[in-house]
């Protein structure tokens, strides 16, 4: 922003050169995606070259930066405007509420479901002993339709494994484990950004070099115990989440 | 984790295949990294591909995963195993502060101090009207001197002008602001991740593949009027954010 208003009376500003020529391209084509609908056809980058006379290599960082910030993407041999982004809260609810939330459907599909014993961290994290057995559940999570993320869930099998045995691994897991009386009381969660490996990344329909947004939570009941271990990955292209922070 | 445990008894798994020799490769070299402290030089790709007689693509995704994942770092013609990421607390505080609580020597470099006029936007956010004068303060992050994020805020200019033409741009904003008896009563912060652009990557010494955390925070006093407007855009590879959830 201060590159285009640096000129200005009153201003005062250093500006590493390059960079001006990048953000004239990519205002221009933020004017023209202003103009169109959602699914429209974006213009080739052959295209937009040509009418700003830049170099392809200008237009085409710009609309990769539109393409991570899920502005535009990729269908078929072609790029199209992209529906919002959706944004949820962050919240100790789970994701199909959080969905539910922001106006969207949400739907998961089950990738794995499994037992296995915990690892040092993982006992640690849950309050169980090293080789202990734990449930495995990873999902793919949806949003009206659409592949947003992939949660995959650590839970001790002592305390849910007969509740999971019966559970419909496409409905709220949050939901079922309060069904048993287990009552979420807080949870820590992690935030970073990460690439996708390969295997996520075809499991989300993404690439391995779209940003994701991981979050790894930990959350226990009023008791203090553990309850699960999750680590949610997210496609930052099409997810953003909000939070309200107070003194 | 699903992979290496998915021959166990009692296991269901759906896995996609070409995934398991990319885990037991990153398995083993972070086993190789545990061994091994902060800046010691790690194994090159030819060398590791050798030892695990897999493909060099296999190992340039794991190394580069745990590259923007901030395990190891390139120096020079090099790659070390990296110090570890700074965990901030999401906080109505500063980054300062932020950044003291998790034991780290917080500094900063001003890259750019301007008076804009207001657009539509910013307006909108900041409570004032389209065309009004607004100070922009953009700052290089650094903590214990090494680059980590890029800040840009944006105040009203007739409720800060003064004191910001006085600010030593090298210290804390908000204690500047707190200093003239604004409170901070409460924050909405967006979290999204993006790529960083060519002068932003420039600016933290990152480059345009790395993954950035993206905080866009507008802040409140006690009467609920907009005190500022920060776009706050965090290294992917070397800081995380922590949260406290609770019903």
């Amino acid at each position: 922003m201060n590159q285009q208003t640096s000129t200005g009376p009153g201003t005062s500003s250093v500006v590493i050169e390059p960079e001006l020529k990048y953000y004239r391209v990519r205002t221009e084509i933020e004017t023209i995606l202003s103009g169109l609908e959602e699914g429209d056809a974006v213009p080739s980058e052959r295209e937009l070259a040509a009418r700003f006379t830049v170099a392809r290599e200008t237009v085409r960082q710009a609309l990769r930066d539109l393409l991570v910030e899920g502005r535009i993407e990729r269908r078929g041999r072609g790029t199209v405007v992209a529906s919002p982004k959706l944004v949820q809260p962050l919240s100790i609810r789970s994701y199909t509420e959080g969905a539910l939330s922001a106006g969207r459907v949400p739907s998961r599909k089950v990738v794995t479901f499994e037992r296995m014993s915990a690892d040092d961290g993982l006992a640690t994290e849950l309050g169980i002993e090293v080789g202990d057995s734990v449930v495995h559940l990873e999902r793919v999570l949806f949003a009206d339709g659409e592949k947003i993320g992939l949660e995959s869930t650590f839970l001790p099998d002592s305390r849910f494994g007969e509740m999971l045995d019966a559970f419909d691994a496409t409905t709220s897991l949050y939901a079922a484990i309060r069904s048993i009386g287990v009552v979420f009381a807080s949870a820590t969660e992690r935030i970073e950004t990460v690439l996708a490996s390969p295997r996520e990344a075809t499991l989300v329909e993404s690439t391995t070099s779209m940003p994701m947004l991981l979050l790894h939570r930990t959350s226990v009941d009023p008791d203090g115990v553990p309850i699960e271990r999750v680590r949610s990955l997210y496609r930052g292209d099409r997810i953003a989440f909000l939070t309200t922070l107070r003194e």
